[in-house]
């Protein structure tokens, strides 16, 4: 062997950048698959980067208040986020916001009264013109579903609902494996069904609706008014209406309190009643209750559960669970992630 | 050429038979797809032949009570429909029925009050056993419903409801394109949603369900309630209560009777507000109501329509249409045969 070969001696030369090649695309395959989660509240935006199996690689927020449009927050987190994946070995496959008035149909945010961000916002647009990827949104408590699915207790589950218990009554309903949109996209508003006739008046404009009772706002509103329906004594007594908070009903109820202790039993009523109807009509397999009222503790829980089965036909009594969610506190963020899962279902 | 080849004269030889097994595929092909429609009712049981596209070759019934087993009438329905199948240009694919507390998961009807056959009937297996084609069962709402989405008003429509008005009051609910089964198979059970807590009693054992209002039996209950509450002259004050018939208060309201006219207006208004909560739930494009009582013109639809339209969040007011079925007066038959196509989507 005199010479080596030109084909050889080409290889030689070329090997080094081939090998950085073989190695990167090596590296590309091994880069975990990340989905960025959006939580659009009144007070606070919060987001994170999760993968498929729930691991949180970034967990912030930022008052809404610090943005003076979309657009401004848009580009702001494009930058933390670049930067984010930069120090990661992450890839990031896509976004999803979930949003008070988020309407999946239309990619928008539309006249939310709660935010400070006014009019029809074409929130997916805008995510997808910053992040060149594809973004998706619905409603907070669409998301939570999705994100109970995904994440949390009812994965591999084709049938169920989950309840948001905090400012209002959010419900995401499971049908068949598939989030239930209806036709406009509006569906899973259990909060303004009207349990009441002539009932509380609601900010919807109607009266009864069941978040009128169901909710941070209905405990507080049921508490007021057992101080007047009840002559038992109360902590209560000596709070004004305003500052009287479902947090300190809670208080209340946790030392106690005969009036407090009544507020959460009424609220577990109305709710299993409600659940019960819920069932007759879609069957689930379990019921998930998430949110800040949910936390409760088992004031609410076992009055809600009682009542739901005191309440149902007998063809589905003893068959359906009412549960826990399971996700972390910051639960509104994995919602948001899993609607990109739920999405790109092959990523 | 002298002697034809030995091929050819084989060839010669077979045209014949090639020719008329040719002849026989082709008949096959054109031979229109049929399904056999079976709905089981608590007097008699009707079935019919047809095809896809709502042409009803065999329309006929007889009084369950002729057959001692479902094995029986089953054997008999077979040689009925084989002395049909052999003189009409048909291949039938399948059978559907549609019976009260008939399960589609277990392709049983499981003790239905009103029927003669007791305990739980392996209706599918028998069907399959005796035909040798595929069976389907399912309860008869779910079977109205998709009646109305192959052959009726709901073509094309991927959410919507139907409700059955008769003796009780079912519901079938579609989403996405499928019927609403539930975790367990009997979802829809709009009819026992409580809708009025103590209210009046109902067959299931409880009270103030849906149906002790919005049936044939909960206008002829409103209507005595309202021979107590008014003291407006009325026909139906010289009837006993077992002789007054939901079919005697629309003959009276036919007349301006105000107590028979009271009533139908209390159960349209009860009608309207529940389905303003299903609509909130579900988010349907239209809600069809079909049967004996959603016969009874306008009394019953105008309030209907209106109070759903009084009771309805804002977002949905004005978009959700309620529709007559446009099925034949038996519709049942057809929503049956529906099962069938349905299940086989590619027939």
């Amino acid at each position: 062997m005199r010479d080596r070969p030109i084909g050889l001696s080409f290889f030689c030369y070329l090997y080094p950048v081939l090998l950085s090649n073989i190695i990167e695309n090596k590296y590309n395959i091994m880069k975990t698959k990340v989905s960025l989660g959006i939580d659009i509240g009144g007070t606070n935006i919060a987001y994170g980067l999760i993968d498929k199996e729930g691991n949180c690689i970034l967990n912030d927020s930022r008052p809404i208040a610090s943005y003076n449009t979309p657009q401004e927050f848009i580009a702001n987190l494009h930058q933390e986020i670049d930067q984010c994946l930069a120090t990661h070995n992450v890839e990031l496959i896509g976004v999803g916001a979930g949003a008070p008035n988020g309407n999946y149909f239309n990619g928008t945010i539309e006249n939310a009264a709660n935010l400070n961000w006014k009019g029809t916002i074409p929130f997916v647009e805008l995510l997808e013109k910053e992040f060149h990827l594809p973004a998706f949104i619905t409603n907070d408590a669409k998301a939570a579903a999705l994100g109970e699915m995904i994440y949390g207790g009812a994965k591999g589950m084709k049938n169920f609902a989950v309840i948001t218990l905090g400012t209002g009554l959010g419900s995401g309903i499971v049908i068949n494996g598939e989030l239930v949109y209806g036709h406009d996209g509006l569906a899973g508003e259990l909060g303004h069904t009207i349990v009441k006739p002539n009932g509380r008046y609601c900010n919807c404009g109607r009266r009864g609706c069941l978040e009128t009772f169901v909710s941070a706002t209905g405990i507080k509103r049921t508490a007021c008014e057992l101080l007047a329906v009840e002559n038992n004594p109360s902590k209560l007594r000596d709070i004004p209406y305003n500052e009287i908070t479902a947090k300190k009903v809670y208080d209340a109820a946790q030392t106690g309190d005969p009036i407090a202790l009544d507020a959460f039993r009424i609220t577990g009523e109305v709710l299993g009643a409600a659940l019960a109807n819920l069932v007759a009509i879609t069957s689930p397999e379990a019921i998930f209750l998430q949110g800040g009222v949910a936390n409760a503790g088992e004031w609410l829980f076992k009055t809600t559960h009682e009542q739901m089965e005191a309440n149902m036909l007998y063809l589905f009594k003893q068959k359906v669970k009412i549960l826990r969610s399971s996700l972390p506190s910051n639960a509104a963020i994995y919602g948001a992630a899993a609607l990109v899962w739920n999405e790109l279902k092959e990523a």
